[in-house]
């Protein structure tokens, strides 16, 4: 009889449900240690929970940035998915859900700034008038300072952002989330299933040690039930003209002897033509296939790679958008691709269908 | 009158302390709201933490390795520690504790391994008899499957790691942690202070973005009165053999043709010279003066910088060590130096003093 799943194990056997208006009162309930709770605890849905529906009516898509491990360019891809959609004349909002590692401020390149209240709620800081930002390295009064809390503290801010930041009318929600698959990433779900959440994105590495918890990630959003709209490979081997590598020699105890000049001058003397070369390596080893393979293993969407490139990093560390910039040639063509596609092949479903900018 | 500073802030004026006998049985509880949680719970120090500290008797030293971002390369440092300390003849343990992203297994070429549990306690894998690893990855039944857990339930199997793993005596516990200042960090060093603990190694890389989480890593260890043994810049730009990088030409649309074949005849017959040098390239942008000034700064030692080097990347995936390799040219030295350093100074100061492996 129970209107929701949530029956505590220890419940009686003809349990009402503790949601139920005759929770802790009726005759199955007598003796069930849950009694006194249930009679007492507020009844109906968490008021919260509206809350969050109430602000999220006013955005159209919901898409989550997701990457098993760390440091694989999670953030600086959400950043550079919401200049590009920010671009295409879309109203993005770009949420930061990284409390303890908040990097979105940086990226943005809206460092030092202060988040400020309405009477409408808190309000996101604006790169342009398309794009707001919400983070809570907008809120510490001291950047250096460790954010040092246990998970329901994380939640509680989390619950916050969602519940109290003005958006106002979003064609896109961007969720930058920390890597991993606890707290911060149980609670967002929670927080925002009922409201719709398109899918969500994974950023990877090519190697075996990311993709180990890429799998872990894939295997979260399907537990979950949250769409995976595709992923990324990152740090997809360096590509760089080879006018930009510094030449030196090496001893054997390390240290180094820049030979740069005199390597620029030797080349254009003997070998102009390597000049117009551009030279790659792979820094990471993806000799089992990458992300490619482990999306065909998995029956996801692969959405495309991105080289590792030293400009991209640099518009990240400076809060630039890429595609802006004419150095970012190496990555910026290929991010420029998934992110088109991302867009067309749900507008194609209709899952992300866009009636106008 | 308490016997110790656990006293609830709603306590009544004269309580005796939570953890005394006479704890919700005094005149002065009488109304207390504490006054039946205090007369029933039980007394003592936490009987997990005197387990713990059992445990610990016979570890001589504990290092924690901690970064602020994630993918810096901390558990392919804590792993290259372990092999190096390990074959300095120590006694070595290698703990994990990122719960939801484990890569130790891998990165010591233990994947797929079980642990054992005799009547001593859990018994670690052993990559040979004085390197033994725990790690949540020993555990669980499909490697793919995503650790969805809350707070609590990690700091339960850190605590669990702590309590019931039997290392037998040990010279060195290396701690490998999450990224981050949350639940594990918190747990860990509360679990494990009272015993204890050396220090902690923090990872980065160059970029301001990493140092934004470094310096919240730094201010962390200060607040909960952890020695920073020093940090280590990692990544700290790609070294390459000429010899092994691929050469290209790329159209504007992105399309790769491989000229490398073409490159090497081409430089072997015009600019044979170019095939002794190193190619060097700053991946991450360490202009803003990198780990260095940063320690200088927030006055912590300074390890030292390894370059990024895709042969360590490649020992990491294979889990084996990068000082039996000899292609780890550009990384094993740094490495080495850095660890010897961290030996040395610990023995000069007395903290890691070493009396005989």
């Amino acid at each position: 009889m129970a209107d929701n799943n949530e029956i505590p194990e220890d419940a009686n056997e003809h349990c009402p449900g503790p949601q139920s208006d005759s929770a802790g009162k009726s005759d199955a309930c007598a003796g069930c240690p849950n009694q006194e709770v249930c009679a007492t605890a507020p009844k109906g849905p968490d008021p919260d929970l509206v809350a969050i529906a109430e602000r999220m009516a006013t955005v159209r898509h919901k898409i989550l940035v997701l990457s098993g491990k760390g440091g694989v360019g999670k953030s600086t891809f959400s950043a550079q998915l919401s200049f590009a959609l920010a671009g295409m004349d879309h109203q993005v909002g770009l949420l930061d859900i990284d409390i303890c590692g908040p990097s979105i401020p940086k990226m943005l390149g809206l460092e030092g700034q202060d988040i400020h209240q309405s009477n409408l709620g808190w309000s996101p800081v604006y790169v342009e008038s398309n794009l707001g930002v919400m983070s809570i390295g907008f809120m510490l009064p001291n950047p250096d300072e460790a954010v040092i809390w246990r998970g329901p503290r994380k939640n509680g801010i989390i619950k916050q952002f969602l519940k109290d930041v003005y958006w106002g009318e979003l064609d896109y929600l961007v969720v930058d989330a920390p890597p991993g698959t606890s707290d911060e990433h149980i609670s967002i779900v929670q927080f925002l299933q009922a409201t719709g959440i398109d899918g969500a994105i994974i950023v990877t590495t090519p190697q075996e040690v990311s993709l180990i918890d890429v799998r872990k990630e894939v295997s979260f959003c399907k537990k979950v039930g949250i769409p995976v709209l595709g992923v990324v490979e990152n740090m997809s081997g360096l590509r760089q003209p080879l006018a930009d590598i510094k030449f030196m020699k090496v001893t054997e105890t390390g240290e180094e002897t820049d030979m740069t000049e005199w390597a620029m001058k030797y080349m254009r003397e003997n070998a102009p033509e390597m000049l117009n070369l551009i030279a790659g390596t792979e820094v990471f080893d993806s000799s089992k296939g990458g992300a490619a393979k482990m999306c065909m293993d998995m029956g996801v969407p692969f959405l495309g790679k991105v080289p590792m490139d030293p400009q991209l990093c640099k518009a990240a560390e400076e809060g630039r958008s890429c595609f802006t910039d004419q150095k970012c040639g190496a990555s910026a063509p290929a991010l420029k691709r998934i992110i088109e596609k991302l867009v067309a092949d749900h507008t194609v479903s209709g899952t992300m269908m866009d009636d106008g900018a």
